[in-house]
């Protein structure tokens, strides 16, 4: 029997953070991270492994801010915990006995069930698993029709990195355009225009009926009968929880199968936590839970579990899960913070929208300028910044979080007027015509009419 | 006679922006904006134009925006404003009657007195104006040996420019490191390194004493008797408010010279407003007076005071003036916002700092990874972010500007360890290693001990 103070259960992003926050607001207790992997994937560099990186081992996790805190960190399967006892086994043998646990399992692909075919051989989801993505690698390099299904951001990514290893990829969408559950449809458009000039065959407004072939997969078949050769299938449909283990334990989930947590991340057991994309997300506009998986949320989630481990010192502070994504694709980057319109719409919001298109470089003359666009969701009644939306060159991922910032600091369209930025020629736009301000003009310009 | 609402002077970005702003607010008045130059300069673009735009039109602050929204645009000189009769005379005898008045006429480089030889030809400073500035790129042409005195920003990015260009260019500086003012020691030094290794002679420590030559500069003598041959000395030894008119007009100046206003930029006289670097400013996190000038800030207060003209909207809301600045040498950039470490403590501040150095890419193999580091500086007491520091790659500017929010929005450190990022391995760190965060984790772990 090996006693720790702290276990944590997981060692993708959540896990490592959890850990490292424990350890960090506790430098006097002992932490453990156990998890089955020897290497862990990077989880959003997951996609990049494809093409530009050309192997997996460039996206590790790396270990040492783990070992450098003095965390303990055990390669093992977890079996079984007895909550009760405090006391968890593993596959070696050995029982664990801890004093807190955190819980950051993580998610499984989605392989429906209703998809006929799905079981062919050279049909593949994407799994944050070394292993499984070597071996998928290693078949696509034999293959050159390659159908990924699901055009949500790791879709669209494998997409345009298969694209770029000289496969002839056709990604197929059921929804109007590519990323069309996280962007308005002016953005999606973009998006989706750049990557069918970068070669690869976009088919939106149609799901997939079925995967055809005898043992391997030969082609995939559309809802309006349409036939396409496939070498390979890769399965983007999706995350589920992974709270098997949690659930055999006895811990409450929700109705969309997550971990219940309270703000604090603690499950319905004392001294347990969850944190990730196996513990229950609320949206942090409506309070509703969410289905949410980000490696960014998971982290400050993580953060957050870690803080308040052996004594509640957040409080309040965490306001649920925001949704704060951005991708790149050839020479331009999207990103969204919080609502998007279509969103805010679904909620119910009265909101007024405004955006401005500009330049990321000042004079626009300089060479690599790209054309940066801002839209900006604003509640009708409290004038509070709900969600905006980017277009724009590689400035556009922390330009997001600029926006991320104003949501989560509540605030209203005012104080977004006379908020002071740093502008430079090569950095940003021009302080006379920086986008996310011109994009609050325009929301104003609405509101005096 | 000529009649308006609202009269703008000054046409450089604080003037547009007031004006753009009183227009898009009161869409219903006349606004004019009257200004000297026929073509206005970009404000932070200048030192490009020495370089890598080789020419000064292709940095002109466009009309589009005033003309589309139905701002009148004069170009002519003010010569005098009688406040009581509201009336403005300008060099073309037009007298033009106004209802609000708003005053932004800029600043003027420093000339100091003190300086021997600084009236022999070939020294020059850098104005805004575009005349002023095609003159000195002329003269340029025929020089080899280029001194700039002065590493602020702009003596930084002209060194680097007219290094660029193919001058053999020395830059003296007083301080102990160039961009001393603005950054504490390790970033200063971090950017001083790789200005050296751009081929920039840079001479730091020393003062000039005296500029030698008979009609036309020769050589420039420094504090310790150094001669450094020159063809052309170009002073970069700051700004000075241009606050005549004001002054002969009757409204109040600070101790510093600029054009006293209160939080809505309301001069001491009712109905004018001043905006930009002739108004006066207070720090934002002391209320004292303060000598910053950026654009970006300029245009802030053109909001606000676009935004009071007729009524007070933005309540308390304008907090004080914040310095968020950035820049760019080679590969490399630079920025701050708040407090500098060394800023914090001569004001007494009782602080706590963390860093964290990693990269602006995740996997870091990736093409054009940049090394990032974040420093931190956080009141002991409120836990308050008070500043930050950072040095990356390109997105290092709107990198400046998340810590920009983070500080106007009053995060403390709680809010800032649980906030929610937007990652993505092409345009931003890692969620679990993102620098901003791991700062603060550095902060935590000396407040912990």
């Amino acid at each position: 029997m090996k006693n720790v103070d702290v276990l944590v259960i997981g060692g993708s992003a959540a896990g490592l953070v959890a850990a490292m926050t424990a350890k960090l607001n506790n430098p006097d207790k002992e932490v453990m991270l156990i998890r089955k992997e020897e290497k862990v994937m990077i989880p959003c560099g997951i996609p990049y492994i494809f093409g530009t990186l050309g192997n997996s081992d460039g996206n590790i996790l790396p270990d040492g801010g783990l070992i450098q805190l003095g965390v303990e960190i055990r390669i093992d399967t977890v079996i079984d915990i007895e909550k009760e006892k405090r006391i968890c086994r593993t596959e070696s043998g050995t029982d664990i006995n801890f004093d807190k646990l955190v819980l950051a399992t993580g998610s499984l692909p989605v392989k429906p069930g209703w998809l006929k075919g799905s079981e062919l051989s050279n049909v593949f989801t994407v799994p944050k698993s070394k292993v499984y993505l070597d071996h998928l690698m290693e078949c696509l390099k034999n293959f050159k029709n390659i159908v990924v299904v699901g055009a949500g951001f790791i879709g669209v990514e494998i997409s345009d990195e298969i694209n770029k290893a000289g496969k002839n990829v056709t990604l197929v969408e059921i929804l109007p355009h590519i990323l069309g559950l996280a962007f308005d449809e002016g953005v999606a458009v973009d998006a989706e225009e750049q990557l069918k000039s970068r070669g690869v065959n976009v088919i939106t407004g149609i799901g997939v009926e079925q995967i055809i072939g005898t043992d391997k997969v030969e082609k995939i078949k559309l809802a309006n009968g349409e036939l396409i050769e496939a070498d390979a299938v890769i399965l983007s449909m999706g995350y589920r929880p992974n709270a098997e283990l949690a659930q055999n334990m006895g811990l409450q989930l929700n109705e969309k199968g997550f971990i219940k947590v309270d703000q604090y991340m603690r499950t319905t057991e004392k001294d347990i936590f969850a944190v990730g994309d196996c513990a229950e997300k609320r949206d942090f506009a409506t309070g509703k839970i969410s289905g949410i998986m980000l490696a960014s949320t998971a982290c400050a989630e993580a953060r957050v579990a870690g803080l308040n481990l052996y004594s509640l010192s957040t409080y309040q502070s965490f306001g649920g899960t925001i949704g704060i994504y951005s991708t790149n694709i050839g020479a331009s980057s999207y990103g969204v913070a919080g609502l998007t319109e279509q969103a805010a719409l679904n909620e119910g919001f009265s909101i007024v929208t405004g955006e401005f298109t500009g330049i990321d470089r000042h004079p626009g003359k300089l060479d690599n300028a790209h054309k940066q666009k801002v839209k900006l969701i604003v509640s009708k009644d409290s004038k509070k910044i709900l969600g905006g939306e980017i277009i724009g060159g590689t400035s556009a991922g922390e330009l997001t979080n600029v926006i991320g910032f104003i949501i989560q600091g509540g605030f209203t369209l005012t104080d977004l007027l006379v908020a002071q930025i740093g502008t430079q020629p090569m950095l940003t736009a021009s302080p006379a015509a920086y986008p996310l301000i011109k994009a609050a003009e325009a929301v104003l310009m609405k509101l005096k009419k």
